[in-house]
């Protein structure tokens, strides 16, 4: 085989005129910028060993290194130039952005529904991002259209589905809620896919006032439209009234309008509910809807015997949406869309045969081909960091961090219901714990729309100061009627209980004067 | 600040009925694994180092090595079992998967619209996923809120925004064809996000039949469906004829629908032809019409003072879909979705106001965080590794890549044309060199039916001879009246006179028995 494998380095005043002449130049050029780069990247691999890997996890150094927007600019340097940089400078530039990005591996991060990846996980996405793989076709992806399909049928069986199913990989939650619906509408009706909506009645479907805001914007974009998501009042525990939906899918029928589609919720997003799937199940074969789970933040349940209880009548759902990258740690964005269906609904709903990908007379089995399942085009190959990380700790370790993960939230309930001046807000079923923090100067104020004014205000001002002193990260919001509460979400298996101690001292040390 | 950082250990069968005794088994377990994991995670980059950064990339390995679904199954240890496994058999793992992926940095891979990426583009990568930030809220993710918006600026500016505009990074060119589609039925009805398109009249778009097949997939997932996608001519260089386009607005409108966008595409897929945006424009002025650009592919050429006038015109475009992973090499997925509009049409289109995340109390300009312009929730970084890839090879250097990419495929142009058995199928505007191999048995047949009947198997065999080979990876299709072809795609710096040579000779050799 011949072939110099040469980097061009002809000048940019070249003309081009001649490929002799480019051809002089790359092969002169071309020996002197290897080296350099190689050098380059070792360097950045031990800088991220030694900055995120080693050191950001610690809880020793700050979860955040708060800066506001203007002086951030001022601190980094932006702009992009015509001529390059030295390496050391762009070394630099990967040092800045480590520094002043959030920890999200830190043990004091608490903030969002996922934490920094697991080791394994992090070296999966270093091996996709290095071989840039994209799962269309066989041909491009051999091994990632193999190892998406093992995950998928892994998490199938743990959802109970033994006849298997379908399912893909894709970015996000939210858009694994979008394959939800529009896969719910398709097999109602074929022709919306063609036709279009216009020449549909006008569709609705159903979710919890707890749901994540994604459905909302997934009716939005699918041309559904957010009024025909019909809301059923959840319980006080946060989980959607199965006695409510009956009620709301007889108004929407009693309006003409045609009921297709039931959202349930496994692990909502503030209080961490799970919806009474097995309930909400026999309203759907009542009335002939799809069923779709969103257990993109509690589908990690059903890796534990002791939990995944919150999950009972999984089985019994058209389709999941399950993100791996949130409770167990696969690195963003690890989201499988999962659907019952066996008979190629899927790749119905989305394919769009392209000829210069999903040639027909290929050489070898084109089943293999998924990319035609997908709204995307090109698709990275997300599963792969998941199942290294699996392959490397086994289902029982994964198992076991899910348990400690609810046991540190139980532990952490137990200490605000303890302490003085913190109120919790319910009994967490999951692992986020939501609660408000009194600061004394508050605490003889009897209950009263006063006294609830003023704690609106604390919360955000906590925030406000942990983020600035950089030794907490946890959110906080107002829900429903509840003025705003801290939420701590609680995933990584490096928490111990003395982290949670310190959430509740650390707090109450920020805000003690308020 | 206390908190130990400690990994839990807990044994399996730890019912975890006491936190004190969790907490002890944990203290107790914790040090031994971390120093584990820190040389795994060190093997692992001195094996990415290796197998990619180094080897992969020559052209002395092989481009792929190719098995058919079934052996490879049976070679990669696939299942996911309860145990987990030592460090040494999940490096394996990685070793495997590197091992029979597709080599795309390797200077004979010509088989998509993307290459392997940039050392400093992988490097960018490695950052992002190893710090994990998310871009919902500046709170998250500071760094890059800001050079999203410095990339996104840049961008602008080259499409000859002077005002500047708006935009968001997504997953993929589908998606960003979608957000066009989205936010232009938006501006027109913006009663369809909460109402739905029930409440529309037809709405149709318009595109040639050169266009990506996201457009058809976008429409269908819209609710908008594929027959409203109505399917302009292209003349015989694959641009879109703007005569041909105003008679269907004419028809459209004749038939009583709406019409409402134009997708203009900036380097087609197969043949990478550019349709005359100018004239485009001035059809969308007359007719009130969305023009949204997918320059997905072509967009690079902006970079080139030489060849943006490929574009010309694309700064009267409403919105542009450009992705600098494919000719830039920033790596999957880096795709910008960027709009005229200064209003904040994109978030008032996508927002949801998600109380979790965009709290009107916080302390710090909320205009800030961008993550209620997108339709996902959690959303990777992916300006990061282009930002930092542009920093240090600097403006020109980018333009010298696109040039020589473009020059390197007139080379291979005219070597087509000298050659023997080799029929150019249109002269190229962009990289995408579409040619004919004729094997010597073949070349005394005149022009016929039988004769091109022949042609289409060719292309077939040889793409299953060089996959079975792993010598070169170029894609092949029928398109339109055109027998199955190939298509060649030159992108990479790397690539020399040498290798365009070796691609006519490597297929001659696999073709000339045929």
């Amino acid at each position: 085989m011949q072939g110099l494998k040469e980097k061009t380095t002809m000048p940019a005043s070249t003309e081009g005129n001649g490929w002799s002449h480019v051809d002089t130049v790359q092969l002169n050029g071309s020996k002197e910028d290897l080296p350099e780069t190689d050098s380059f990247v070792q360097q950045a691999m031990t800088l991220i060993m030694d900055e995120v890997v080693r050191k950001a996890g610690h809880a020793s150094g700050k979860v955040c290194e708060w800066r506001s927007p203007e002086d951030l600019t001022k601190l980094l340097d932006l702009e992009l130039g015509e001529a390059g940089e030295a390496p050391a400078q762009t070394l630099q530039h990967c040092r800045d952005a480590i520094h002043y990005s959030v920890k999200t591996n830190h043990p004091h991060f608490f903030n969002q529904l996922y934490v920094g990846l697991d080791h394994y996980a992090m070296v999966g996405s270093f091996v996709t991002d290095a071989t840039q793989p994209s799962l269309y076709t066989y041909e491009m992806a051999p091994v990632h259209c193999l190892i998406e399909k093992v995950v998928l049928e892994k998490m199938m069986d743990m959802i109970g589905w033994v006849e298997g199913g379908d399912g893909i990989f894709n970015p996000g939650g939210s858009m694994s809620n979008m394959y939800a619906m529009n896969l719910a509408r398709f097999q109602r009706f074929p022709e919306v896919k063609e036709q279009g909506l216009s020449a549909c009645p006008r569709l609705v479907l159903f979710t919890s006032d707890q749901c994540h805001y994604s459905v909302a914007k997934a009716a939005a974009f699918l041309g559904i439209g957010t009024k025909n998501v019909y809301v059923v009042p959840a319980d006080e525990s946060g989980k959607m009234i199965p006695k409510e939906l009956e009620k709301q899918i007889r108004t929407a029928i009693s309006e003409g309008a045609v009921p297709f589609m039931v959202n349930a919720t496994a692990g909502t997003t503030v209080l961490g509910s799970f919806d009474p799937i097995e309930e909400l199940a026999d309203v759907c074969e009542e009335h002939n809807l799809w069923l779709h789970v969103d257990a993109c933040w509690g589908g990690a349940a059903l890796l534990s015997n002791k939990h995944k209880h919150l999950l009972k009548g999984v089985h019994r759902a058209h389709s999941v949406a399950w993100n791996p990258h949130k409770m167990l740690m696969a690195g963003q964005q690890c989201s499988a869309f999962l659907v019952r269906d066996k008979t190629g609904l899927l790749q119905r709903c989305h394919s769009a045969s392209a000829s210069y990908l999903f040639q027909k007379d290929k050489f070898y089995d084109i089943s293999r081909d998924t990319g035609d399942k997908s709204v995307q085009c090109g698709r990275k190959a997300d599963a792969f960091r998941f199942w290294l990380m699996w392959k490397a700790l086994g289902t029982r370790e994964l198992e076991r961090r899910v348990d400690h993960a609810l046991e540190m939230a139980r532990y952490l309930t137990e200490g605000i219901k303890k302490r003085d001046g913190f109120r919790l807000l319910m009994e967490p079923e999951y692992t986020n714990v939501c609660f408000w923090y009194i600061p004394p100067s508050m605490r003889k104020i009897p209950d009263s729309p006063e006294f609830w004014q003023k704690v609106e205000a604390v919360a955000p001002k906590i925030k406000e100061r942990m983020m600035k002193t950089g030794s907490l990260m946890v959110g906080y919001q107002s829900h429903g009627i509840n003025a705003n509460f801290f939420r701590m979400i609680i995933i990584s298996p490096m928490v111990s209980t003395k982290d949670m101690d310190f959430v509740l001292d650390e707090i109450h040390r920020l805000g003690a004067d308020l």
